[in-house]
């Protein structure tokens, strides 16, 4: 089956979905994007995802081509469409098209391109990795300062991740400064003595709306919390710790620049928060 | 008369110049680029550029997936098909389309994407600004750590350039800790008693074409150069300013900040140093 993709309000087969190279997009990474999951054909804390784009797209001064309406009906048709039942919508909103290379932004009524196509991920809430958990590699962290804002300026979380898999790894934890800023495309917390460990939100990372889901959903079973940056050392040194993003959802870090943690199997909250955000996740979805 | 784009070996009108929604540098900005300039018809430094772009391209292992004699023979067939006099070729290389989206980098068989465009800018070499020069306006650099690579991460640059023309100023100069890296799009200089001071080359700055071309000529005319950095506050009270950049060659700068730079007019070094780079590459122009 070919994939049908959306592009500025069209149904097209995925090798006719194209934009134009003078896409800002496409020329200076002016874009920002969601990926929403989808679980039994349905979408996985969509209104959280709507509300950060919206953030994204206000910080960067892009207006919303797209009634919130308009972006759930398009998800909607996407998934039927191409029959997800697992998988993931992917979601981008460029500058648009101005028809010249420049780097003062286009007159305002430049029209944003809007793109989204699906991913089918058969059983992507039980990824076998889940049960064995991830090895970790920390790469320096040297992305641009402004990590709140999704933008698909991705070169470098992809060069870390390449990185990582290169030391024999399956993802990489950013380091700034001496800490932690976050995952290559996730938010990252270690568990010592009972207490989840976080880096605050700030410019310095994403706000993960999993992260929010996770945090409230932890609050709610009585754990305790730290919202603070921790070291490598510290966290090879914790008792368990995981990683939290759309895709992944909570997935358990198992090893860290080599260091096994705890017994070097998935712990128990991260087991546990998976667990509740998943039963959830579905039972929000729409 | 309908500009003439290149992608991927063909020339198409620039309404159906266009690339996949998969491709790279949509996506994640996962993608290099050059600027040479026009005059008279003939490329200037074009050597140079392409040396860089497989410097860029390396740094990113992306195979360069044409030859010198290849990309030559584009840009001439560009300027011919498009009528350039003065303008300049823009030039594109991304990771390519692997077809969906993936954080890791596509099979090593994926073909690069490579897009081509001219821009017609008759008397570039005589742009009104280099008689009156430019306002500067200081903005923190918040790009990431690897400006020495070309790539299309241009969001930042281009944010600061609004920023500057809301300040109504020219350009952006970006600082960190407290020194200045370069402008937007080009290098940045100051001049105090006859020395030219510029930042040293470092993952920093991008090693700009002009900025290695402006440094020998000023060699050769036994001018005094230091590479270091410096701060906004030694920017203002030096004698003058100007930055480099292959379609801005020399452009004075007369105020930074507000605060006009000797009598607020371009300076003897800036004005020399524009003659010197125009007559050399005028005749060394292909």
């Amino acid at each position: 089956m070919t994939r049908t993709v959306y592009v500025n309000g069209d149904y097209l087969p995925e090798d006719q979905a194209t934009v134009s190279v003078f896409d800002r997009g496409f020329l200076m990474a002016d874009g920002v994007y969601e990926v929403v999951s989808v679980l039994d054909g349905k979408l996985l804390d969509f209104a959280g995802h709507l509300a950060r784009l919206q953030r994204s797209l206000e910080a960067l001064a892009i207006a919303n081509p797209l009634s919130d309406e308009d972006y759930l009906q398009a998800h909607r048709e996407l998934v039927r469409l191409n029959a997800i039942t697992d998988g993931l919508v992917y979601l981008q909103v460029t500058r648009g098209n101005p028809g010249d290379r420049d780097f003062a932004y286009p007159p305002e009524d430049t029209r944003p391109t809007v793109v989204m196509f699906t991913q089918s991920k058969p059983g992507l809430a039980d990824q076998p990795a889940a049960k064995t958990g991830w090895k970790i590699a920390s790469v320096e962290d040297l992305r641009w300062g402004r990590r709140d804002i999704k933008t698909v300026q991705l070169l470098y979380p992809s060069m870390a991740k390449m990185e990582a898999k290169a030391r024999g790894c399956d993802d990489a934890w950013l380091v700034e400064d001496g800490k932690v800023t976050e995952g290559s495309s996730n938010n990252a917390y270690i568990v010592k003595d009972g207490v989840i460990v976080t880096r605050e939100l700030s410019h310095d990372i994403l706000h993960g709306i999993t992260r929010a889901a996770i945090l409230r959903l932890a609050r709610e079973a009585q754990m305790k919390i730290e919202e603070r940056g921790f070291t490598i050392a510290e966290a090879q040194a914790a008792d368990e710790a995981f990683v939290t993003s759309a895709s992944a959802f909570v997935m358990p870090v198992v090893q860290i620049d080599g260091a096994a943690l705890g017994d070097g199997t998935p712990g128990p909250v991260a087991r546990r928060l998976r667990e509740i955000y998943l039963e959830e996740s579905r039972r929000t979805a729409i």
